[in-house]
């Protein structure tokens, strides 16, 4: 520990159970009867109460958290909240018993979302996005990743990653944004696959970024999505414009796109139903964290699950995200998807945990949160709860009953 | 319609879209462009905007609901949400590979809960369970049953009852008890089942009825659970106190409880993952409602569905409800069921929402409610909905914009 004569906190948490996710050796990183003190929305002190006997030490707040857990502030790595409409007819005529054709014809699928977005003013998506974030801030997310990709054109792209920026404005939430241009071929270029690639690679993502709108760059690398080479295209560009990358990946087939996406030292890799063990090896030496999504693979009756022993065995980091979408994943539940995750892919709950805290900051690239431990910011959430496994047990577990933001 | 002239209303709801849950034609039973009037807690006029134009009438107070969808409240007809204790750890046990030998060395289990249970004061039930009751409230809940089944004694079945009855003065709820003592055979009784099931049907039962915390009587029928003589013996007292019956049937094997149900008139089955179609045709005859679970299938890994077409050929009604309980299925999201009874057992939309409302009342042998309809209670949720599919699609709706109680 460093010397800790004479401290001068701006605020101090007492009888508190930490979750620290760091690797103290505890379960949950935990520290017992702690304490946790913030100077300048950063954490400055992080330790028992018994230690804070050992010094001196002043706060111009102190808070008693009467025995309840804390733990850093939720973080979801992949989501897709910004969009117009909604597919609830879509689902409503599939459980009909109409054919993907019917829906088709009734104007169903992603397009039908790409046509709603780009018809939506930047205010109306802005209101539908925030009542959406709304819910997920609620739960004790305090940093959210938000894609585009239902614009397909320049215009529309834009306004997407826009509104994205004004949420994170608007709501006590850090929003990080993925420009993923390569998320369907639009009507607009329909025959012309190649011509619509170039359109992302060299027009839209240079632009985008010169703008400042562009955390990271993503691609839906799939059969009905974008292959292989068209995947390495875009990522190339975003190397030469220094923006790190991520892939949709594996979802529904193996095509190899984490192992490309290790390549290019992705910050992630996500879905991953279908990764086979040398592309997890490839990511593990890469350190791509693999963003495992139960809630698209819950709403699309998928039955392979990802092989999350294999993860565990090379040392890749799991993260889980809601991959909050109109089409596949209709959830703004953070901590539903951790119960899916533990249910439906048997992650442990301390690895839920870690799958929205530290592994999620890793997704995006921040080194500067997911833990509670000294230097890192103080994005805070406090539960009551019994033991950090509760978040993972309940079918949705109760929101925090307080969050703090740095 | 009745003569409508000169109606004098409390108060009156314009500009709605009422999903009526009535046969009046329409999906939803819905009436665009609607209106609904109470007066003394019911309701007293239902229809469109134009018909409202065609006779005299007055309210004390009108609303504008601004082109938003009324349900009707929603009834949550098949909880255990009075209860001690937890079983996060249990859970976190599994998931981390533990036998069930292992868990129930480490104190797992039912009998866990039954321990907590009763070593937990009155006070403290109430309160815990009052948390997930206001969660079920916030969904726009406005009637909950309750079992016992985790005292197993009589001073504490006596004790979840009274707990149950109190949550519904302390919160805007309606609360239906159901007496569950046949819900496992308690420690005290091992190697004495027939002893047990006697003490139930000669002495918890009347001395509870007696004292008005019965509102039905149900049982646990199963191969882990009781016979169906012994399902039989207490449903014979049941009867003989003039008390409706209910059953916990066909969860994880045929044993014919639904037929059982059927033969006494039952409210309702419950489960039925397993049931057979003879059984079916007997609960179509009898009028007994099929209560679908799908939160305990989720939460249990089952792998067998309830026939649902089959409930559909032979008219069986269903309800759908949380099962709330900490063994299978801790859940306090009823939206959340309906998105999994449509995503797991392949309910439409619209029979969800009657698996909610109608059924789930007739479920509870409550002919007073459930369906926007003249005479009865005036229980009404109010969504920010672009239709009621809303509530099945999303996983996990948002709550009510609004709630009323009759
Ligand atoms: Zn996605
Ligand atoms: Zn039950």
């Amino acid at each position: 520990m460093t010397d800790q004569t004479d401290q001068n906190w701006d605020r101090l948490w007492t009888n508190v159970n930490l979750a620290t996710v760091t690797d103290n050796g505890a379960a949950y990183g935990a520290i017992l009867q702690g304490a946790l003190a913030v100077v300048d929305g950063r954490i400055a002190w992080v330790g028992t109460a018994a230690e804070l006997e050992c010094f001196e030490w002043t706060a111009r707040e102190i808070t008693d958290c009467g025995g309840r857990w804390m733990t850093p502030g939720l973080i979801d790595c992949h989501t897709h909240l910004v969009y117009g409409g909604d597919r609830a007819r879509e689902f409503e005529m599939r459980l009909q018993g109409a054919s993907y054709e019917e829906i088709a014809r009734a104007g169903g699928g992603i397009l039908s979302t790409v046509r709603a977005t780009r018809a939506a003013s930047a205010e109306d998506l802005l209101q539908s996005a925030t009542e959406r974030a709304r819910r997920l801030v609620a739960e004790g997310v305090t940093t959210i990743e938000i894609k585009s990709g239902y614009g397909l054109d320049f215009a529309s792209e834009r306004k997407m990653l826009q509104v994205a920026r004004a949420l994170g404005r608007a709501l006590p939430v850090e929003v990080r944004t993925t420009f993923l241009g390569a998320h369907a071929v639009p009507p607009d270029y329909v025959g012309d696959r190649a011509g619509y690639v170039r359109h992302v690679a060299d027009d839209m993502l240079p632009g985008l970024a010169a703008e400042g709108l562009v955390d990271a760059v993503d691609a839906f690398c799939e059969g009905i999505g974008f292959s292989l080479d068209e995947t390495r295209l875009i990522f190339e560009r975003a190397r030469a414009l220094g923006l790190p990358v991520k892939l949709h990946a594996e979802q529904l087939s193996d095509l190899g796109g984490a192992g490309l996406a290790a390549d290019f030292t992705a910050l992630s890799a996500d879905h991953l139903e279908f990764v086979s063990e040398p592309s997890l090896q490839c990511m593990s030496a890469s350190g791509t964290v693999a963003v495992l999504l139960p809630g698209a693979f819950y709403f699309l009756h998928e039955t392979r699950k990802p092989p999350v022993e294999l993860m565990r065995r090379h040392g890749v980091a799991m993260a889980v995200a809601t991959d909050c979408n109109p089409g596949t994943s209709p959830t703004t539940s953070l901590l539903l998807m951790m119960n899916m995750a533990a249910v439906l892919f048997g992650l442990t709950p301390e690895e839920t945990l870690q799958g929205v805290t530290r592994n999620a900051a890793r997704a995006l690239g921040l080194g500067d949160r997911g833990m509670l431990a000294i230097g890192l910011r103080a994005d805070l959430a406090l539960w009551d709860i019994t033991s950090p496994a509760m978040l993972s047990y309940m079918i949705g577990a109760q929101p925090p009953v307080e969050i703090w933001r740095a």
